[in-house]
């Protein structure tokens, strides 16, 4: 079984790659950027076969390592 | 319009970087993890109002920019 496990930075938290990449963008020529927010996504293959005991595990996997949860929010959604 | 692009190295590509979060999980004693790729989100926030056009815009910005498509697979959603 697969997990998708989308990390982003919390709204109101400065995310200066975030910005870089819309400079950059407009520098290229792209109009039409209002705002650039920046992330982690991290898959991972799972053994377990019950998709509700594992997005429970994959929760406790970021709480205890994938995630800031001080500045960073996380969703785990089963693929 | 908000789109979101998710970039993922290609298969077979080495990605030293999931492979640390794989074995910091198993350290952490999470069983059951085959495998791990870490890779981007980026969330753009954009002024266009027509989604086809948005899609294939963001998609000129991965091969671009955003995406370095000798190593990396992207995939663009309008969310």
């Amino acid at each position: 079984m697969k997990a998708r496990v989308t990390i982003m930075l919390k709204d109101g938290v400065l995310d200066p790659q975030g910005e870089a990449i819309r400079h950059a963008l407009g520098g290229l020529g792209f109009q039409g950027v209002e705002g650039v927010r920046q992330g982690k996504v991290i898959e991972l293959d799972l053994v377990s076969a019950d998709a509700e005991a594992a997005k429970a595990e994959v929760a406790r996997m970021c709480e205890g390592l994938l995630a800031n949860t001080v500045i960073e929010k996380y969703a785990v959604e089963i693929v």
